[in-house]
Formats: C-alpha cells, structure tokens, sequence
C-alpha cells in the first residue's frame, strides 16, 4: 500500500500542531485514511529555531521547491495572508497535489480562481480551518445541508473581538483598555486590525455565504464595521436593553416581490438581547446559527482558533482529501451555480438603535420623531433623558433598510435641535 | 448527462417531505449533485391513500419489487424498524444501488453487516437522518473529527422525552401527566415506549458511541434506563441542587492504568446544573456535545425530529451518495479499526444524588456515611430533613464507579434505620 506524501507550508501555532498529530496520531490516520501518510517535507521562514518532533532533514526555506518537488499528494497550507500562499497553492495543484488551507483572507479574495485552478487539476481544495477553527461548519454547509436551502447564517465568528466585547461588558471597561488586556492575555495580536476592524469576520462572512447561497461572495461583498467604535456607553445602553453588544457576522438570502432572489453579508457590531443564546457566548468561543428551509434552525458552537482546535480542522480535511487521493475521487468543488446578486448594504433590513443628544426643549421628540417617519423608519420605543439643559434621546426602531436609517441620521444631524448622533447601532436576534 | 434514479421506500411524514423537496427543488439538487435526479418509484404501504404531487404511476405497495428493478441508482428507506427495512437494503445493495437510511434502530442493531454487504458490493450507505433529525452529526464525526480523538460524545437525542421533562419541570406535573399532554399535542406516539423507555435514544448513542471511537457498538452495548420512572419529587429535588433532570445520552472513552482504552456508552435520566447549555435545551430540540483532543468542546443544536428537518438530512446525503456514483467513488465507509471494548455500567463513573427514608433518630446519618465510606463511595453533600418520626437524607456523591454506587445502595437497604430508596439519580455536567 503506497504512502501519501504531505508537505507542512507554514510551522507556526497550527503547523506546530499539525505535524505534532501527524506523528503521534500517525496509526489513527493510517488506519482512517486507509493508507499511512507521511510528513514528507515542511516549509519555514527560519529554518535555525527549534521545532521538537519535526527531524531537521524535513525543514526547508524553500517552499516554492518542496511544493514542485514533484512525489508531494497533499499541501497543508498554514501560512496566511494572500502571498505567497497563492503562488504556493496554484503550484501545488499544477504538481497534481491536494490542498488542504486555513488560509481564510485568500479564500475569501479569490476563492472562485483556486477552485477553479483545483478542479482543473482534479484534485481538492478543502478548509473547514478557514471559518471558525474546530466547529465544522464549511462541510455541514457544503454536504449536510446539500439538499436543503439555506436562508441565513449568523454568528459570532471572531474570538478576538468577543473577549474584548466580553470584557467591556464584564467590567464597564472603554475600548483600549480591553484591548489592552486582550493583547496581554494573548488574546489579540500585536496589531489588531484584522480583528477589530472585522476583516478577519468579513473574510469568514464571505466564505460561508458563498458556500451557504452557492454563489460567488467575496471580501469586498461584504459590509465591514469593526468593533474600534464601540464605547463603554454603547454597552450601558445595551444593557438598558437587556442586551449586549457583540460582533456579528450575517448572510442573509432575500426575495424582492418579483421572486427574484439576492443576498446580502455584512459584519457589524450589534446589540442582541441577553435571552439570544448568542448573548451566552464567552471569550474566544465562536457559535454560528444556521437557518434552512427544511432544517429549521441549527447551532454550531465551539472554540473558535487556537493551535490544536485550528489543527483538528485541517487533519479532518487531510483524511478527506488522502480519502479521494486513494479513491481516484475528488470532493464537492466550488458550487457557484446560484450565481446570486451580493447586494449592498444599503438594502439590508433590520433595526436600529439610535442614541442622540438633543436640546431639552419642548417640542424635539417630535421633530425627531417626524424626521423618522418621513423617512419611512418606524420607531418602536424611544427613551428620553433630560440632564440640566442638554438630554438624550434613545430610540429604537422597528425594521427598516440601512438606506432609510442612514438618510433618517443625516436629516437628523441637520436639526439645530440636534446636538449630536452619539452612537447608531443595529439590534438583531429577535 | 444520465438521470439518477431514487426509489423511496416509506411515504409517511419523512418521506412526503423528501417526495416533495426532491420535486420543488430539482433543479437546485441536480445543480449540486452535477446530474438531474429522478424520483422512479415510492412504495408504501397502503396504495389508496391520496399523495398529492406524487404521480400515482410512481406508488406501488411491493417494496421488494422496486429495489430490484435493476435501474435504481439510490434507495431512500425511511419505513423504519428491522424488517422489511433491512431486507430491502441488503437488496438494493446487491442490486447495485447506493442507501440513505434514517433508520436508527436497524442501524444500530445491524450496521456492521449493512455496512459489510455495502463494502462488498462498491456502493454506499450513509444515515446522517437516524441522529437528530437535521443536526449534521454523522458527517461531522466520521468526517470533519476523523483526524482527532473524540473522548466523550454527550447529549440530549430525543425529544419526546426533552418534552416530557421539560413539561414535568414547569409545571410540577408528574411523568403520566406530562405523557398524555405530549401524546395530546404529538409529541409522544401511541405507543410511546421507543421513546419514554429510552430505545430510540439508545440506538441512537449506539450509532453515536460506534462513529466516534471507531469500533462496533450495537444498542445491547447501550445502558438504557428510561423516564418512567422519574417523579415530580426527583424534579423537585433536582430544583432544590439548582439543577434540571434531562434524559442524556452518553458515551465516553476511558483509559485503564496500563493504557488500555475502552468505551462505555449510556441513556438514563440526569441531574444536571441549570448553569449547563443542556439545561435550556426546550421541547423537541435535541443538543450534544462532543468532546475531542484537539478540537475541544463541540456544541451541536437544533430541531432533533420531525417530517422537514429528517428530510433536509436525508437529502444531504442523497446529494453526497449521487456525486459518489457520478464520480465512480464511495464515501467513507465502518470504520472500526480500534475494536475498544464496550464496558458495562458498573465501570462507569459519575455522580449520584440519593435520596433515602430513613427513621428519625440520632446515629442515623452516621450509620449511612459509614455504608458510603465501605464501598469507597466519597459523599459530596447531605441534607437531612426531619418530618416527625420520619426523615429524609439526601446524599450527593463524588464520582464513584456504577458498581460501587450500587453495592452501597444494596446493603442502605439492609439497614433498619432505611426505611426506603426513594430515588437514584446520576448527576452530570459539572
């Protein structure tokens, strides 16, 4: 029985871990796959630190050599960020290997050319690690709900931004400071910004509405507003609400009176109610709630990163793709044939929560009030403050588009009354 | 581009569903499968009844007949029980056709010979539908965890006792009232005794418990303790602890001192703390955990029954089986290489809240501490109540072996100063 041969690009947290299983787990895998797999070769950018269990006759700097070498069966690619991943990966797929990715920035900008170039080669490209670490998410999306149709994914899939949410709420913290906290505790990288500007969130959104609404969804579809905006009074407000404040990643499937059918996927902070399951989720957990025609609605919750749950991720993946290898096979592609419009944010749906500072006078909620309903946004509650000549208006409204609010906030900004937007937030989860 | 063929086998509420998705979404489905697919002929029961959007050509009551055609390509059985069902199969499998089964209690009784003649004769046979209605947890297990160790698989799989529990829970009402209310609303059969006596979940830990740990586990493997037996007083006292009495499946991986692996797995009643996400687990949904190495704590959830949920799984898998016979492939297959040996109850190890009648005398609780201590059982708490003449213990353990626990109940009973065992229960969760 032949051995399939793996290349490790990438030895980081996860490859460190990859290769680790590999080899002490290398029975398991055999026995699984139906065929033993080796560690054949792993791709470094320094080749002189110490990696414990990986025999230094196995590290290479040359990645674009070990990936051509011409005996490799399947690519584990653990590098990240766009190059020279790519260039990697396209390689791999001319020398007739598999990939195996948890690289979700690229599967997200150029998702459709990689499945195009794998299937071209008649091999696989897999990475269920892109989106959300361990929880399987991409192949429940991808085989298990197949045969149904799925209207909506929501969920919070970025661990990052959930502790430091979670940390303002805990702790009456301001933004910087639980980003402090987070960055000492490991939890966010030297520079944040994939994280709380939510491109890591709007990646993962694009990946799973692309695969959810068997269209084509990019980053660049995806509405992104990071979480750098949200202040310690945002989460007292939500908290007036029974709410907290988390960030959500959502696709949503859309039918215009025509029956024409569209999407949308946006990332944004949001206040969901305390009662949401949702609302429970801690830390650098990650849950996603999927709702399908036929299914009803389903949650996937788990660790969201890390070393070994990112890992668990992609050897599921490398026992599919040696699984095809061995069986002449090769797995469900890309499914594009849906072909739905990605439409902008503008047309989103949903409700808002708008805080502004007005002028304690008689006669300003109904202004602002009136500004709402000309602009077709019906409110649902509105709470008022007064506070020794200045006051505040919270008010929450019932669904409305994103273009309606927003022409709504700009007519507002222009009353004299109206001191101030202090803060425009989306309300989702009821 | 050939046409796959489908024979349903049942048209009862799955199987109306199934007719009627595989009929509405055609073309959705032969996008994805990469095939058209057509549904060639459905046997039932009884021919007469009216099946609207079903051609009345396709009906035929000889089940037998319809899998032996010769033409068939994929067989959808959903009739349920042992016989005909897996007759039909072994037929449709020498016939050359791929199965989806929804079929718990056969595949738990019978899977290794199913999937035995499925290996022989090239083709497929999967069952994401027979585990929790549309939560995918088949194909997570056997495929997203197949490169991590799963240690402990935990969870709420059926949901007419879910609901029973849950009605017993807030409205104080005891099991026989709760069970007519369920029957009433449909929720529990006629004959409820798959359910209430903890059958259907057995199958269900069986198929669980064999996937997971990669070895054969037939329902007799499975402890099964029902909710028959549970009183409004159990839930009162499960109230008392902050905690809530659910019906859990459970199957878990143990290491013996020498490294000898072994597994047991489980169905009986449970205290668990209301702090736990199974606690607020509803009505009909069904939840479970899954342990793994790598992966962590998993959390699957959703609707666990019903006519559109099982559909949506059981399309997912005619999806998958389809493109396997387009791409002259087969999915992944028994897989029970690691042979761990089931282990009787007594080898289990968890928590018992005990509630005695004892006299009411001084020495009492020191004479029971003693029989605990005896047979190595290590008490947690114990809350004593006195009732003029009469008392009440209730003892909650640390975690002792089924075996030990059940020895010291035994001679409790012996004593003179025992009046009764008013009830057992495990504790998990903590």
């Amino acid at each position: 029985m032949r051995t399939l041969k793996v290349a490790l690009l990438g030895c980081g947290v996860v490859g460190t871990e990859v290769a680790r299983i590999m080899t002490t787990d290398a029975a398991d895998l055999a026995a699984r796959i139906g065929a033993p797999v080796e560690l054949a070769g792993v791709a470094v950018r320094r080749a002189n630190r110490p990696r414990p269990g990986i025999p230094d006759h196995l590290i290479t700097t040359d990645a674009a050599e070990l990936v051509k070498r011409g005996d490799i069966d399947v690519v584990i690619e653990v590098i990240g960020g766009i190059e020279p991943a790519r260039s990697l990966i396209l390689s791999a797929f001319d020398n007739g290997a598999s990939v195996v990715s948890a690289n979700k920035a690229l599967l997200a900008a150029d998702g459709a050319a990689l499945h195009g170039a794998a299937a071209k080669a008649g091999v696989d490209l897999y990475y269920e690690a892109a989106v959300a670490g361990a929880i399987p998410l991409i192949r429940p999306l991808r085989e298990s709900l197949a045969g149904d149709k799925v209207n909506r994914v929501l969920g919070i899939v970025n661990g990052t931004t959930n502790f430091i949410l979670d940390k303002m709420d805990s702790t009456g913290a301001g933004y910087s400071e639980a980003l402090e906290e987070a960055t000492a505790l490991g939890y966010a990288e030297a520079d944040p910004t994939a994280d709380v500007e939510g491109f890591d969130a709007a990646a993962k959104a694009a990946i799973l509405a692309g695969i959810a609404f068997h269209s084509r969804v990019t980053a660049e579809n995806v509405f992104r507003e990071g979480i750098t905006e949200v202040t310690a009074a945002d989460i007292a407000s939500a908290k007036a609400m029974n709410s907290v404040v988390k960030l959500l990643a959502i696709c949503e499937r859309s039918t215009a009176a025509d029956g024409t059918e569209s999407v949308t996927a946006r990332v944004h902070p949001a206040m969901i109610p305390l009662t949401h399951p949702l609302a429970n989720v801690r830390g650098a957990y990650n849950a996603v709630f999927v709702e399908a025609d036929a299914a009803g609605q389903l949650m996937f919750y788990g660790p969201g990163a890390g070393g070994a749950p990112t890992a668990s991720a992609v050897l599921g993946d490398l026992v599919a793709v040696c699984r095809n290898k061995l069986g002449g096979a090769t797995g469900p592609g890309e499914s594009a044939y849906a072909q739905l419009t990605v439409n902008p944010m503008d047309d989103v749906v949903t409700r808002y929560h708008v805080s502004l500072d007005v002028a304690d006078k008689a006669g300003v909620l109904a202004q602002v009030a009136t500004v709402f309903a000309e602009h077709g946004v019906s409110i649902d509650t509105v709470r008022q403050q007064g506070r020794e000549g200045d006051a505040s208006l919270v008010v929450v409204t019932h669904r409305a588009t994103d273009a309606a609010l927003s022409a709504t906030v700009s007519e507002l900004r222009t009353l004299d009354n109206v001191r101030g937007v202090a803060s425009i937030m989306r309300v989702e989860g009821e």
